[in-house]
């Protein structure tokens, strides 16, 4: 996988822009939606049950975040998710905070017991706490992992029959028998709130236009983290570099991707 | 109409700084809340149903709008709508993404049913889907109209009742006898989650101190666009060009406006 | 108190990263996210009263907002700060829009009856309103106050047990026998939504790391003003304000901090 491939399925999502609908958290939802535009998508944001089924229907890709979640909105979502599978769209499920709280725990479950999730994308240790090999988490941020990470997320996907992608530094992702680590990004996107957040809604986009999930997710993450690095160089804090990134997001060129996007096979497996 | 009335009704909104009560959806309130602020009005936020009434008493204006509307946030609104109906101060409704699904075309006759609307400001699709001329949706953007804009907004004025805006590249406000174009803005207000939700806001603020209230959206809808047409110039991408927005829209001197606001009347009727 | 005690603080803040729950508006949510970063702690941002108690076992700071408060809310705020009190954590509270309506002055009252209080931030109105001494509350803005400042806060936290903070041009902080007035900041801070919730999170983080919450709640609005300053000299309007109000406060250095923070000592009680 070369950036030729990330340039490639950006360029498809700018060309088709996909309708992204999120069930998200009430911390981070406008730069969600603002960074599915960016990316090239139209995102739709509702968590209404009475109307997930219906929006979901139209819709290209779904993404799922339990930053804020309530009773109310798990039942949006495996509304909207059942809707999703049915349809054949891509799931992405960002399983922020997993860990923390048995509420949340509980949440993740129940989304992975009862829907067919094509993405899971977490930190550290929400990656580890699902794949059962052990990670800690402490609020919304990763406390870390004990084990070696690519054994985690290889693991975490076998078990979910997915693809998983763990953000970092580094940010990993593998299905049953392919992994990839993405080296774009930036140190400033950890002293922003929701990157990571972001990072799914990318995804989505991606997703929905891609034929591989695997590589979709790889090339969205790559392609966000290529953003970053822009970014950073006009930044002087974490505002400006906030601004920054949805707009290099926006202007990237496809050229530019295709020249600095690090994607890596991991055949050491 | 011209551009000195513009400046005039911003001036008003500047001196009397009307308080501006929104129900509104968790992806732009913030921006709903700083762009109410920029225009020299005061915004207050509440979705809850205990304090709906009482918070109306207060307020010279009353914003809704069901981007992200449930069955406990259409109460809300509803008692809302009714005691800004008794009090005799505006209601400005976004019927964002009417027509996507049942369940908001639902919410939206309710509201119309129920309350008197002084203005109904949309994109084309919803505003095409309220007329019953035709019009389509696509999760909250438009999907275009069939007929021409014009006799859509007009015929839509006329089953209100009330005034009517579509916003576009080129805006369009009419009641039952007039109709008026606004030709400011900037296309880097397409590439903005939320642009179409602070366009209701600044009417809001217009309406609240405004006698006339087609006048009062023209000149809202010819501001923001104003402050847009400045703040294209410093934008970078999308998020520099939101800095701008709302930096030019609260700098934008009333001089600027009576000189460049570009509101035409549509005498070909 | 000096300058140095407030870097002291700020450095302890950076060094132990404090969780800091928030049960907060959806408003300024993000901001609030943000801004807790940016001070050098760690925000978590849930209102779901599942998990109200585990969340706030794992924080060092509970930081409660009414600005959208609900019943359902205001459960979650009850079940929080009763953990948090058990726990030995301090509760900050922001009473945003007290007085506007009476289910906010109920809300409010239940949270100061049930709750032990360490931080009580608001607007003069607000803090006119609870002290019953007597203030008026528009929206969610301060109507004025009828009395001398630093005796209806003195008041006021005679009255809460607790600190009190009254926020605005000149902020002044008290307990049953201190007095401080802070006079860092910057008018642009009136004209953006969400200053004042931003200075609640910022007074939960420094309140997580202090001994003495009166000092801990001088220091923290010391900061977040200092950080003002700096930004207002960067603005072109209320929302570059923004962007550089966030990069200075995460780059604000300590040094700096110690020779500008401006604390008093209200010696004439």
């Amino acid at each position: 996988m070369d950036g030729r491939e990330c340039a490639d399925l950006l360029a498809r999502v700018r060309s088709l822009r996909p309708l992204v609908h999120h069930i998200t958290n009430t911390v981070t939802i406008n730069d969600c939606a603002n960074i599915t535009i960016c990316t090239g998508g139209a995102p739709v944001m509702t968590s209404a049950p009475e109307e997930a089924e219906e929006m979901v229907k139209a819709a290209d890709a779904l993404v799922l975040n339990i930053g804020t979640i309530s009773t109310g909105q798990l039942e949006a979502m495996l509304v909207a998710g059942s809707q999703a599978n049915r349809s054949g769209i891509p799931v992405i499920l960002d399983p922020v905070g997993v860990g923390a709280t048995r509420f949340r725990t509980d949440c993740i479950a129940r989304l992975l017991y009862e829907l067919r999730i094509a993405v899971l994308k977490g930190n550290a240790g929400e990656i580890g706490v699902i794949s059962g090999i052990g990670g800690t988490v402490r609020g919304v941020d990763s406390g870390g992992i004990s084990q070696d990470p690519i054994m985690i997320v290889r693991e975490c996907a076998c078990k979910i029959g997915g693809v998983v992608a763990m953000s970092g530094v580094i940010d990993i992702v593998a299905d049953s028998n392919r992994v990839f680590v993405v080296e774009n990004g930036s140190p400033l996107m950890g002293h922003l709130s929701g990157t990571g957040c972001m990072a799914s809604s990318v995804t989505g986009a991606f997703a929905a236009v891609g034929e591989d999930m695997t590589i979709a997710t790889a090339a969205a993450l790559a392609t966000f983290g290529r953003a970053g690095e822009r970014a950073a160089t006009k930044a002087c804090g974490p505002y400006s570099f906030r601004t920054a990134l949805f707009d290099e997001l926006s202007t990237l060129t496809e050229d530019d991707l295709a020249s600095h996007a690090r994607v890596r096979v991991v055949d050491d497996l």
